[in-house]
């Protein structure tokens, strides 16, 4: 390897040395975002913003595809708004930004920048909805919102993200639900068939849901760091917020009724999840399914005769089979140098074609995961790296998998967890009575929180770990970003 | 027609009595907006929303395919750098909102919503940019602005709207400039071929061009009532930018250069215009390539045997054929209803189809612009269809052409012209000798501006009908939302 092409390398600090810079040099040296002169405020570059793309084209589709519309909310609410409801303004006011003046004019009523919009959509809903024939109402919107904070990291916690925020009405608790639910499905989804990142799903307790939710479900899914990332939240809000903002339609039978109400929400963090479960010190690796190009051919002696007919050859291959394919023609740089570029960037395959590989008829073939050099033939070739790119997108998600299990500890002796916890880090199942101190005494003198109570409960035993009394719930506790 | 049947166009008041009523009837009867707590800020509803995710995804794909990337900016500008370039600033400062507290702490610098992202786009770029090697930067950004109104109306004039921002670099300015005329003609395409609005391209005056620009071209499109819209404009900048941001690049020959840098918009007033241009006092009227629906089957006396089958059948037909098709089978109103709902709502061709229809394989097709009954023959009925809203998208936009062309009017008489403009609404043809105070005369005496100096210049005489000196440009004018 030349020095130049060992620099990219070099570039980037080894996760095992310093986890948090690793994350920011993969960041920051594949240009997927930039600081700007906002504190806390992120541009996000083309390469970053190709990866909100694929995942907001993954994630409309489906909810177009399940009945739900998308519209758009004005940008600021009126402080009046947001302090409706009591539990919703206790949580946000204290981290959203205001707007005092307009043009030149000081404003007789301060309005917040959306923190999220319940208390905007809620108003214009009472003013829309009549009666039962009207609902259910799904809606979504993609935007951005903000939310001052005081410590950022790109992607994980910004002041700005993008994200999209559904909010539904119903005619039924049971309905609402349903919904709650099924968009967790959507999300599951996102997150494991398009990010290959499995996630575990279940319950926030009460103290970790939403502010002013009636029940907040979740999904989570465990970093490389051993540290857990909240990936997409679905909350019944049940009638909380419809009575607060007096919502009403007419029921079935002719009297009033409060519909009820769900909202839930992805966003642009999940591409530091993405970055956290699947990279490595050499830089991105990228899902197939998620990665802007999928595949990047480099002729090899690129100025022997028919060398880069071949390549273009195969580049039109693979585009007619709908890969998303590059072909690097660039004379200024070696093959060495691309390979690590290409590396760095996480492109899921490269291939090589050279003439002694035309003389053979095969190519060769390397799949950012694994790094090591496969021989293709040409005839079917479209077909090969098709399906070398289902194996890959397959392959990144059991060894995640694999991962996660491998840092998932039962805990039955909280003493024992109370080192553990810093020692080896993961997730922590584990018994939980239910109780709300158990829960603030386990986050104080240990850091970690609970997760989530998971939907599909296991009996690790009888009593909570932290006080000895009975357990109701199984639950996964972790250190979180 | 029942009593029940006539109320949705009662509903909207013609626009030969009120223009602007029948417009915000129109938009309001439709569900296509409406009026958010913050005065001047809009909701813009499903079947609106709707409108722009069409335009977005067929600009979208032009802008991909010429090389184009999206990326996101912050929405918060440091006083600081809006005041970097002097007309921008003044241009700009006075209408923008202005957030002056984050959290529960006050702000040191002051920080404005952006009005557009020139300023904080530049003071990134100068960061990124290096070498001439970089060049051309072809970012793009989807997002909403602020810019605070007195007066406001739906989709044309809103204290925030939706848009994309195009911003550019380039290494010479013969570049910047084919990038400006290049993306003008997208623009056009986006109206004409999209949205089946005529539009007049050219120059703005210097008076009229874009606050900080060297140049500003504009498509101009002529409503019904004789108004004209700036409905797309795209900004060579010059250097004006790039040196009030001291960006600079390695030039081929090692010295540092400032690069040229364009800039371009198209917004939701799109949607605005589409109304103006085709709608009629029965509501909405979508060309087919908008429509979020193309085609309604409405079954007649479908409890007889083999209605609904058939309707259905049409249905599979036309989905398959890549149609965007809806089959309304719903029992609780009547044919006629539901012929005068979708007639308001706009659907492009509705298909009636009963027992008689089924006996003489054929169906009734009612095209939206003509109102008038068509048989189809049921044999290759999807392509008669898909054929017969080609033509309907040909016919609207030749009848909105041919309106434009009824109202275009040459003026060589300045006095004459101050009583027609209000008489004869339209465009004036007219000779300018390129005097800003010619210009200020006109704007004043008759409330008209230029709207652009038209790429393809005619010969109308040798003066300037205003002052009477020596003509150097012909020149479209009118009164303009």
């Amino acid at each position: 390897m030349a020095k130049k092409e060992k620099d990219f390398v070099k570039e980037i600090t080894p996760m095992e040395e310093d986890f948090s810079r690793w994350y920011t040099d993969v960041i920051m040296k594949n240009e997927l975002v930039d600081y700007s002169p906002v504190k806390g405020f992120m541009v996000i570059r083309p390469y970053g913003f190709a990866l909100w793309e694929g995942i907001q084209k993954y994630a409309d589709e489906k909810f177009k595809a399940t009945g739900h519309k998308n519209m758009y909310f004005p940008l600021l609410i009126p402080e009046s708004l947001l302090n409706k409801e009591k539990d919703h303004v206790e949580g946000f006011a204290p981290e959203v930004a205001w707007v005092t003046k307009g043009g030149s004019q000081e404003l007789s009523e301060k309005l917040v920048i959306r923190p999220t919009s319940e208390t905007i959509i809620c108003h214009m809903y009472k003013k829309w909805l009549n009666s039962y024939r009207d609902l259910p109402y799904l809606y979504n919107q993609w935007c951005s919102v903000v939310r001052w904070e005081k410590s950022t990291r790109p992607f994980l916690r910004t002041s700005e993200f993008l994200w999209q925020e559904g909010h539904t009405l119903h005619e039924t608790y049971e309905e609402a639900e349903e919904e709650t639910l099924m968009i967790l499905d959507i999300y599951k989804s996102v997150a494991e068939d398009l990010l290959a990142m499995p996630v575990i799903v279940g319950k926030k307790s009460e103290k970790e849901k939403f502010a002013g939710a009636f029940s907040t479900y979740t999904m989570e899914a465990l970093m490389h760091d051993g540290q857990a990332l909240q990936a997409g939240t679905s909350h019944n809000l049940g009638q909380h917020f419809t009575k607060a903002f007096d919502i009403k339609f007419q029921g079935r039978t002719g009297q009033e009724e409060y519909p009820y109400h769900t909202s839930w929400g992805i966003s642009t963090r999940l591409i530091g999840g993405l970055i956290m479960v699947h990279s490595d010190n050499r830089g991105l690796v990228l899902p197939p399914m998620i990665a802007p190009t999928q595949v990047v051919i480099i002729p090899i002696a690129q100025k022997k005769e028919g060398v880069l007919e071949k390549a273009n050859e195969l580049y039109e291959q693979l585009k007619s089979a709908g890969v998303r394919v590059e072909l690097d023609d660039s004379t200024e740089n070696s093959p060495g140098w691309k390979f690590n570029q290409y590396e760095m960037k996480g492109y899921p395959i490269r291939i090589e074609i050279g003439p002694r590989d035309i003389e053979n008829n095969q190519a060769v073939a390397v799949r950012r995961d694994k790094l090591e050099k496969e021989t293709v033939l040409l005839d079917n070739f479209a077909e090969a790296i098709s399906s070398m790119l289902d194996n890959m997108q397959n392959d990144l998600f059991e060894k995640a998998k694999a991962h996660r299990e491998a840092h998932t500890y039962v805990v039955t002796d909280y003493e024992q967890y109370k080192k553990d916890v810093h020692e080896k880090p993961g997730f922590a199942k584990m018994m939980w009575c239910g109780d709300e101190e158990c829960e603030a005494k386990l986050k104080e003198e240990t850091g970690a929180t609970i997760r989530c109570i998971p939907f599909e409960q296991e009996h690790l035993g009888d009593v909570c770990p932290i006080c000895g009394k009975e357990a109701k719930h199984m639950i996964y506790v972790a250190r979180a970003y």
